[in-house]
């Protein structure tokens, strides 16, 4: 009996000790000879901005197929999926008209699916503080004006997920639930937590039994200004946008694969979006998550680790506007009849990591736990239950038995920079992103190993 | 029996509900009505780089002593000490010339207590790729010629003052060792992380039984340029500096204090240093540790917390090239017979926070540990045995018997600016900085009841 003990001990430290090397291993590629940081510089210089529909998702889907066949993986594809196509077109200005006459110009960004002005737009404006003020209000004070829904960001959550959650609605609902009260258009404050001129855009819907009217996102700045200036006196709003919706198009998820050598057939899916918004650069969001799971698979191939599983890589089109791409997916290797075993997302951004979330049965929360240690020294301490990202959570629906897990990088500086103009390469530390790279695939090695 | 557990467990309880409550206004407070970010502003702007012995050092002084008073702090007052006094002077260039005659200037700072050029110099450069080889070289080849120690921080390293420890004697003593082997000057890689254009400047020293050399730190780009020419051609270096040092001046700490109510003769001295070097503006380096410190301060008084110990809030003079300031107040204090009781310092920049470390006797490790649970909903998670810092370091000597607390922020970044014109304001975040003071101040509550 003692024997077997020690002999189990044994066999664990070795379990242990192997892991520990190979984490080792994994962290000092991604900070040495890493090319995550140079992937992302490609991605936002070489593509740019890549929205849904647009000749730059298109390149976007041309650059990562390539990526995944110089970095030689196994298998490489694409899966057709149709998107909205949505564009800003070239006109997009905004204009405080003050009781006395003064102009004063504005930072906004049409949201995402947006109608357009036909012209030159100007009305009254009359400020809501929160998107349930908006909701009580008596129609004849919002008839025929623009209204303004100044719900700010709660910057005394730690978290900065939970407050863009307690908030982003007034851009999902700010157009239906204005319009249902005779506005003209709705001009929202962008859900960012500092103060400046950077206007964040996002995606927003319509209703089909509510008009249609003009949305809008208005930079932090300039919504204090107003609403300082609103306090004082009345004030007109000038607004004109061209961007419109064309027909829906096609594009593609990108797809990579390392084939499993115990159980080809049982998948392991993980990656990021390749779309992005149309400002900026989609640095953090999402071409950090497309270069952290693609350098985890660079990694662990350049180790030549050979997974048990097969470890399939997307790259999803459309998670910012309509998640054609994730629910695509799903629906595909379901219809397939694939067995899929645990999925994992990045779209947190690239910085410093602080761990692992996992939406799935109690027991996977636990085995992602027992991962905690072999991160310490990494500087990772979240292993817990929460949410693994907008791409995956389809599968939820067709295999509610796995794990879907989350990568969590540190979210002070996330909404700095998300669907915003200032999301751009420069904004990303490259040992931040780096050492993401190196914590997303220390985890598919230990996941790979475990399940 | 039962009874008295149930009351040991309710008083218990109702301690853990007071410090939990007490925290969270710490840090709305922070968050939402926050001086850190505005405070730095104006101590990098309104006041600018500040080495010790320059008139910013001395308006500094004066900026410190001030927001101590406007925040209505028990007492405020300045500590006399004696500081080094170095100029950087307005001439600093260099130049790599190829053997077929190409200029290429280069990005480099005088390191601070050098001297200077005495006009312009010329000489053959040599490369070392380690302080070691430099040491083992043979003098003939060195002897009239610029020694080049190329050293780079591990980046393997996760922790990156991990790094800079491994590495920074080749700035300490680079221009001793050159010169005991008849180098006319010594030119060191910048300790920096990233590969690009900014020099890292640092304090050097002379041995009085070595002839003093000029010595400089290149940019990490400029390094690997003329580290990749040298590969394949010999080359000189052109340089010219004068940097000088001048007689000794008087400058000041300057100490704000919150009277203690149960115990004003036992103090907890913690701060960060008013001094930075003289490139960028100090802003992470230390100003960030200035306003946390500071910040903290005004938040406990503002919230009406009445400190049982006296909280004395130090902005030591004099951290970065002679730590007179620390030296100093160690030495007044005890030869005044105060009671010390702990200390803590803030000097790794202001980045989100991860935790703190004890340099002390192991009870007080334990008890730092049993602050964690205070901390977790705020994502704090190091609370280990690690370095205080600098300042407070020599309180060590005379006070073996305290705790010395270091605040541990994340390292990440700390490398791209540190002594480097890129640690301006604009590279400190807000939330982060925010995040740091509340962190902070929440700590200096958990010591005081504790202790």
């Amino acid at each position: 009996m003692f024997r077997i003990l020690i002999l189990l001990f044994l066999s664990y430290s070795a379990a242990a000790q192997t892991d520990s090397i190979f984490i080792r291993k994994v962290y000092n590629s991604a900070l040495t000879n890493g090319r995550a940081h140079e992937d992302l510089r490609s991605l936002c210089k070489d593509v740019g901005a890549r929205i849904s529909g647009s000749a730059e998702a298109e390149m976007a889907v041309y650059w990562g197929q390539n990526k995944m066949k110089e970095y030689g993986f196994d298998k490489v594809y694409l899966q057709e999926i149709t998107v909205p196509h949505w564009e800003r077109g070239t006109t997009e200005a905004g204009w405080i008209k003050t009781s006395r006459g003064q102009l004063m110009k504005v930072h906004l960004l049409a949201l995402g699916g947006s109608i357009g002005t036909e012209g030159l737009m100007e009305a009254d404006i009359i400020e809501f503080k929160t998107l349930d003020a908006l909701k009580k209000a008596n129609p004849i004070d919002v008839k025929g004006k623009i209204a303004f829904i100044n719900q700010a960001m709660d910057e005394q959550q730690i978290n900065t997920f939970r407050a863009y959650g307690g908030c982003y609605s007034i851009r999902g609902v700010g157009a239906v639930e204005a319009s249902k009260l005779g506005a003209k258009a709705v001009i929202i404050r962008s859900l960012g937590l500092p103060i400046d001129e950077h206007p964040h855009t996002g995606s927003m819907h319509y209703a089909d039994s509510v008009t249609r009217i003009p949305a809008a996102a208005l930079s932090t700045h300039d919504s204090d200004k107003l609403s300082l200036l609103l306090r004082t006196e009345k004030a007109k709003f000038v607004l004109e946008m061209d961007c419109r919706s064309f027909p829906d198009a096609v594009s593609y998820n990108v797809v990579g694969e390392l084939t499993g050598t115990a159980n080809p057939d049982e998948i392991i899916t993980f990656g990021g979006h390749l779309d992005s918004w149309d400002t900026g650069e989609g640095a953090h969001d999402d071409g950090a998550g497309i270069v952290h799971t693609l350098e985890a698979m660079r990694i662990l191939k350049s180790l030549n680790y050979k997974p048990k599983h097969t470890l399939r890589l997307v790259f999803f089109m459309n998670e910012e506007n309509g998640n054609q791409g994730g629910e695509t997916y799903a629906s595909i290797v379901k219809e397939k009849g694939e067995k899929q075993i645990a999925a994992l997302e990045s779209d947190r951004g690239g910085f410093a990591p602080r761990g692992f979330h996992c939406d799935g049965p109690e027991e996977f929360v636990t085995m992602l736990q027992s991962f905690a240690s072999n991160f310490t020294e990494y500087d990772l301490h979240v292993f817990e239950k929460g949410y693994g990202g907008v791409d995956i959570s389809p599968l939820k629906d067709y295999y509610p038995e796995i794990p879907l897990f989350g990568f969590v990088p540190d979210s002070q500086r996330y909404f700095d920079f998300h669907h915003a103009p200032s999301d751009v390469f420069e904004n990303v530390n490259k040992r931040e992103l780096e050492l993401g790279a190196a914590a997303i695939a220390s985890f598919l090695y230990l996941l790979d190993r475990k399940l």
